[in-house]
Parts: C-alpha cells; structure tokens; sequence
C-alpha cells in the first residue's frame, strides 16, 4: 500500500498538467480499459475477462478498483466513463434510454455519476430508444457514443457492424431515428451451430471472391431466387454440388448475409445508389460492410476508428461543463 | 445364439403369412427402425442413440445387425428400407439425386439393394433434386419419401416442416419442383445460442397468443416493421419493452420465423390465398405449421402422419415389382 502512495505522490506534479480520462469499455465477455488525454490520443490501455457476465452485483466497484490500480498509483483518483452493456439491465447499474431525436446534449444530461470509494468518479452514459420503431422501441447502447464521436455536424445515414448492427440517420446535429439488424447473431449462430458449422472450415474473408458471390447472391432479384431463408441453403447447395469449398463457406455466408442487412435497409428507406454513408466501428467488421456498400453503390464517408473514446469524452465533457 | 434359432423357427409359420417390411428411419442424432406389415401397419418399433454422426464407415451393417436382431431373430432375414441421411456422403453409401419432375417409379428406378451378412437385403431410397433452382440444385433426402406417401395424385403445394423445410408442388403424378427454407435452423440456432437464449424460459407453444403475436409481425406490410433481420430484434425490444415475458420469448419467435417462411413462400409463388396445401410430417411441427397456413388463408388437405412409412413401402414395393 505505502508503495502505491509514494508512486501516486511522485506522479502527481505531471498528472497536474495533463488531465487524463478513463474511458471503460465494459462489455459482456471482457473488461477494456483506454487512458486518454483531453485531444482523444490514448496513453495506456487494460483488456482483462471480466466480462459483465462474470460479475456479479456487488462486484462491480471492486473490479474497477482492482483494474485500474495502477493508473490510480500514478495519477491519483481517476476520472472514468462508462457506456455501453455495463449500464444495462445485466450491467451494474440499469440507465435510462434518451428518446430520439437526440442531440450530445440530451445524452449529456442523462449521465449519472457516482462516487468510489477510493475518490473515482465514474459517469454512466445512458442508452438511447427510437419509440417510433415498430412494433417496440427499438434501443441501443454505446452506439450512441460512436455517433457522438463520429460527428453530428453533418446530416447522414451511418451503419454501426456488430452483433446487433445499427442504421442511424444523422440531421441537424441529432441522431434523428434508428433500426436495428441482428445481422451478426445470424451470422455467428449459423456458423458455428449449423448445417454448415461441421463443413466450413477457413474463417470469413472479405477479400475473397467467395465474399463478393455472397453479395451478389443478395442483390439477386430474380423471384426464383427466394428470401434469405431460401437463400441462405445455398450455402450448402453449392457445397453440394462442388461449387463451393469448404474454406469459402464462411466468406460466402458473409456475404449474403451482410449484403441482406443492405437489401433490407434500402427497402426500407435507410439508402438509394449514390449516397454517402460512413461506417463507424473499430474492429475488422468496418472493412466488411465498407465492401458490401461499395457492391451497393454507395460512397463512404471517412470515419475514425477511435469514435467510440472521442463521443465519449464529448458527452462526458459536456456533462462537466454544465454542472460547472 | 440357440435361443434366437428357436425363437425365429417357431416364428416361422405366422412370418410366412403376414410378410414384413423394415422401414429405416437413420437419422443424423438416432436410429429408429419400424416393422410394418404390406398395409403400412406398424407392428413393432425401436429407437435408439447411434445416429449416423456417431457411426463411422464400416460399422453401419453391424449396428442395424445388432439393432434389429430381435426381429430377425422372429421373422428371418429382413427386408429393409431406408430413406433419408443414411443415403447422403455423410451416410453409409451416397445415393444420387434424382432429378425433378419425378414419379414414384423414377424414385424407385434409382434404389439401391445390397444383400448384408444375416440374409437380410437392404433398399437405399435415392434423394430428389430440382435442377432448376437458383443458384445452385436445390437437394432433399428422406421428404421425396413423405411426398409418394402422401400421395401424387392430386395437383397441389405439399409444406414439409422441419430444419431444413422443404415446398414441393406435385403436378400430374410428379413432384414438378421443390424449394427448401432454412427455418428450423434459424429458430433452433437463435433459440439456443442468441440475445433471447439466456432469458428465454418456456418451450415454443403454437396454441398461445405470443406464437399469433409472431405470425401477425410476419404478416405486418408497413415499411417501417423492415425486414426479417429487423423484425427478429423485436423478441429483444418487446422483452426490454416489458411487454413480453421471458415465457412468451420462444413462441414469438417461433411464430414470427416460421410466418416469415410462409411471406417469402407467397412472394415466390408456392401460394396464394385460399388455395389448399398440405403440411406432411411425423411431429408437432404439423401443427405449428397448419396453424400458420391457417393465419395466412389456406386452406388445410388431410395428410397422414405415417407418410414416410407409405412412401417407403411404396416405393421399394414398385421397385420389387419392376426387379419380379
């Protein structure tokens, strides 16, 4: 304990000059942490797997002790904010959805901060709710903050990949409306608990030709070709029939797959040919439907990967600044 | 071993007059094996654990030796037949496809007998493929069996439940063409390993309001409901909501799925309505079935539940009739 005293005591005078923020990125399956200063650059980050599925009520405030001693050592009580699963119904602390439209300002307002016991101080940001989404509202959480950091400023449709993957349509600096396409729970139960789980074998690969098939095979519209629940067995009819191999299942899987989620936002009004959208996320899936958009004709927008830390520490700042 | 001699000799004489047939049922998860006499009357049964999947190659005609002993053991050598996956590559022998149109006598054109060790002979079933499906030949094994069993003699659509559902039109004696959904699939991956499998509780029942609640989200045309990757989210966002129990999660769901297979059987032509089809299966996805058809304007044609013995006996019978 005295070592971690005298470490806090002899960094002080540099984290006097340079505030830093902990953004926490408190998932399902795993625990990230990222060190930032004020401009978004990242000084330091922590990934554990204490995911929110391991821990138990009650459990939360030690985990965050103990998962950023260190950064506490050496710059004192920390500033940290929170978006995402860890304020859900299974989270630690179940926060409000702000309804659409919704600027940074209304998030802003939402937050809730609270106290830790070693002097932390810790802002929860709430999720937000399209109740105009039929036949319920529809809800995100931590997308939200990837808007906010990808920018308000400028009216357009922005496509967030992931598990639960979100349409959102940006206009006069609010998020206006968004839908949700469960694009990625599709394709992750059906490559790994299906008919072709046993069969497939190379991971999904967008660069792939098998990926650009699975596409094209979505865009067919040919009424012979059927919905997605007919043509997802093309998968397996093709392996049949040795068109497809084995280590193009899963690629052409992707395709078709992510490709539908584009049919289905384009009938329903989220794009016409020659749109700009961006593509905000931060791992590989971004490259994937950045792909699919382009076979859609569609242009991209630039969008930084770091959305996520940036919106963050915007709604987190303005959230300081009024209560100041 | 002189037990079993005694008990066969004695069975003789009644084995003389009442001449049985074994109807195979080798699936990939168990073995089931019905004695049937020439009405399709089923004399006795057995079920048991050695799917196909845990059988390797070689072992095949020591399990239905050892499985069936006891009704060699009282009838003599057996005739048997087998439809199904224990005819596929992943089977005991790889039987071809049989392309439609196909008549019963093209089914049985195509058998296969082999003669096993004890005396008995055993009749593979090929499977059926409509070449003209798009993009690849779409393929079945085991439902071109249930189809002969329920009958061609009638012009009409023919729905057959189950992972991989099959729609089959029979057209002047023939099955003209067929096309497969993977619904079964979708639902059990998305039941078992989703966003509603932690939280769902009771089984899927298609006599509740939910499972209706699911066919009428189906049925729902306004745009803004989207497509099947938005409306699936809505199992979650009712839960959120408050406005579905945990309980009612499996049966929304099954609903929906299995309402959407029959918009997208609509929009590809399989019906319209007030036409008459029929759902032909051995399981409580009949009802599931016939209660969605119901909520979509069909009307419902009687079918067996012992199709797949028929059709089986039907066919090998044509093929004894044609090798005499």
């Amino acid at each position: 304990m005295s070592i971690h005293i005298t470490l806090k005591e002899m960094a002080l005078p540099d984290a006097a000059y340079e505030p830093v923020t902990v953004v926490l990125d408190w998932g399902t399956t795993n625990f990230r942490a990222f060190l930032v200063k004020s401009d978004g650059s990242i000084v330091d980050e922590k990934i554990g797997d204490r995911g929110i599925q391991s821990v138990t009520k009650g459990e939360h405030a030690r985990v965050v002790s103990e998962g950023l001693a260190s950064w506490r050592a050496e710059y004192g009580p920390l500033d940290i904010v929170a978006a995402g699963m860890i304020g859900s119904r299974n989270g630690w602390i179940e926060m409000p959805y702000v309804p659409t439209p919704a600027a940074a300002g209304d998030l802003a307002a939402a937050c809730r901060t609270i106290e830790l016991a070693q002097g932390d101080r810790l802002t929860f940001l709430p999720g937000l709710t399209d109740l105009t989404a039929f036949p319920f509202p529809d809800v995100m959480r931590g997308e939200e903050t990837q808007l906010v950091g990808f920018g308000l400023n400028r009216d357009m449709v922005i496509v967030l990949p992931g598990t639960h993957a979100k349409w959102a349509e940006i206009k006069g600096g609010r998020i206006e409306r968004f839908r949700t396409f469960v694009t990625g729970e599709i394709y992750a139960t059906l490559a790994s608990h299906s008919f072709l789980s046993k069969v497939a074998t190379a991971e999904r690969d967008h660069a792939t030709a098998a990926f650009a098939e699975g596409i094209a095979l979505a865009q067919q519209e040919c009424a012979r070709a059927g919905g997605l629940l007919t043509r997802l067995f093309a998968v397996r009819t093709g392996w049949l029939a040795g068109t497809i191999t084995p280590d193009e299942m899963k690629s052409r899987l992707s395709g078709l797959i992510v490709g539908w989620e584009f049919v289905e936002a384009r009938a329903g009004g989220w794009f016409k040919e020659v749109d700009t959208i961006a593509v905000v996320g931060d791992d590989d899936l971004v490259e994937v439907y950045e792909r699919v958009a382009t076979a859609f004709g569609l242009e991209l927008a630039p969008a930084p990967a770091d959305a996520a830390i940036r919106g963050a520490l915007e709604i987190s700042g303005r959230r300081s600044a009024a209560a100041t």
